[in-house]
């Protein structure tokens, strides 16, 4: 009975992978590089050539796999078209039939942050919700949707780009995606960090932060649990412009849940307790109430919902 | 061979009634009175009575008839519960089932506004979509949100609440929702007509709404149309509002197209044109070319997007 899958997740440096039942556990992952070279024409055979020396490794039966699921940085059509991954050098390839073709295994592939999404719905933190909303605070601010259980695409693939949400109208400075008060730019590590130091520059006032070798998001975090005035007014309108966000989300998709991961979500509850207070600000009554969770599946999300992906084909 | 459904529409004042074919033709319509005493406990069995009289009348085969689609003004369980129909004096009741009973035909209920979403996909201004919002411009700012051809109702019936996102932070006036900068309070009818008044207060400047008897929404897009210089800045304002708003909506989902309707859409193009402007202005590239088109059914989406409801069943 075929009761085995994979799960894949490509990025810009390495491709992680991994070996799944169905019922989604992890019996082994491992990782190979990403080789970039000739417009990333080798990645594909790369990842085929690992699968088929873990199979003979691990003296798998073929017909014992289901199939696999890659998850690719960048958008993704319903076919498993990829149409363009700068991050990998690729432009328009479809990457289900490639792989299909290379390991004769049924492939699916999606974008990555969705199936971060989906992979954290099933086995992390978002475990049983079918309606949820992923948001990934890392270097930038990525997005996945998730309703029925199933991620919603977009019919460009830019479906939970929220951050792109605009949250600022004051904002002079440009957001990588040459628009202006994204929410990428104040809810990103680095943006944290931007919009911490503005505050600094602004005050006066005494701040633990001041005396800090490398400002980072952890450390404005760790400040402001300690109490320090000028890190809880960062922290506060870091809550301020996700809450504000994510009740603009609510109004589209009314989710159950939002789960919220990336290497910000290390604060843990004060970050998603800040949020929650200001999404309940600004939702209507039939939105109040719903779940923040922490993503708990770290840089595993991706294999786990590239492999969630295979199995819901 | 069954090929035909009803679609019928219930409002606080009227049921609207329909006898459509499975390809969308609409057969026949007509109203009847909403009798709202004893909980509005008559009114299904009016519906039920209304449409055995239409079959007797047109001497329909029952075998013929695939089943009964309803819209309600109120949030829908997937099941066809209505949790509460204020405008109709209903708590708690399951719709679908109570058809059943009472008529023998299979039944499926949604939300009014996400039900004339559905219709207008089908054979209004949407025809050809799969993936749209529907944004209804009337005495509040409904919406609808259509994915893969299906409504997406939300895990409290609350998705598509668009007139409900905030588009304002400098708004004292309370919203209906209790909140305070609403979409609705600067979109809805209403709400066009008291930021108008406020821009001619705030303003010496000469215009020809300073002699309308009754300010309407009509009467500023009349004066836009003219060249009035600040009715233009109202319509101008209103475009912001509502672009803004809708950029929120596509970072979200990614529709193919914006449907406009409600009795503000009447102004056509104009309107059109300017929310595309805004919403230009708000969205990163990928979701930039999106297409705002202008419903077409008018009263008559309920009864369409209810009739679809049960053939999609």
């Amino acid at each position: 009975m075929a009761n085995l899958c994979f799960g894949i997740d490509i990025g810009g440096t390495s491709v992680k992978l991994g070996l799944f039942t169905i019922t989604g556990e992890l019996l082994d992952n491992w990782e190979i590089p990403t080789r970039k070279e000739d417009k990333g024409s080798f990645i594909l055979q790369d990842v085929a050539a690992s699968l088929e020396k873990k199979i003979i490794e691990k003296a798998l039966n073929k017909e014992d796999i289901i199939g696999i699921g890659i998850g690719v940085p960048g958008p993704v059509k319903e076919d498993g078209t990829v149409l363009q991954c700068v991050n990998l050098g690729w432009g328009i390839i479809n990457v289900a039939k490639e792989m299909k073709t290379l390991t004769g295994f049924d492939t699916r592939v999606g974008n990555d942050a969705n199936v971060a999404a989906l992979g954290e719905m099933w086995q992390g933190g978002g475990k049983g919700y079918n309606d949820l909303i992923m948001v990934t605070l890392g270097t930038g601010v990525g997005g996945g949707v998730i309703l029925g259980g199933k991620i919603v695409t977009g019919s460009n693939g830019a479906a939970g780009e929220i951050g792109h949400i605009t949250v600022s109208y004051d904002e002079t400075e440009s957001c990588n995606c040459t628009k202006h008060g994204c929410l990428e730019q104040f809810a990103s590590a680095t943006g944290i960090v931007k919009e911490t130091r503005r505050l600094l520059e602004k005050s006066d006032e005494a701040s633990s932060l001041r005396n800090v070798g490398v400002l980072s998001a952890k450390a404005i975090f760790d400040a402001a649990k300690e109490g320090d005035s000028l890190a809880l007014q960062s922290v506060e309108q870091l809550g301020r412009y996700l809450g504000i966000a994510l009740s603009h989300v609510a109004a589209v998709v009314d989710p159950e849940a939002f789960v919220i991961g990336g290497g910000v979500s290390k604060a843990g509850e004060m970050l998603t307790e800040v949020i929650k207070k200001h999404y309940e600000q600004n939702v209507m009554l039939a939105l109040k109430g719903k779940e923040f969770k922490l993503a708990t599946l770290g840089n595993d999300a991706g294999i786990y919902g590239s492999a969630k992906l295979i199995l819901e084909k």
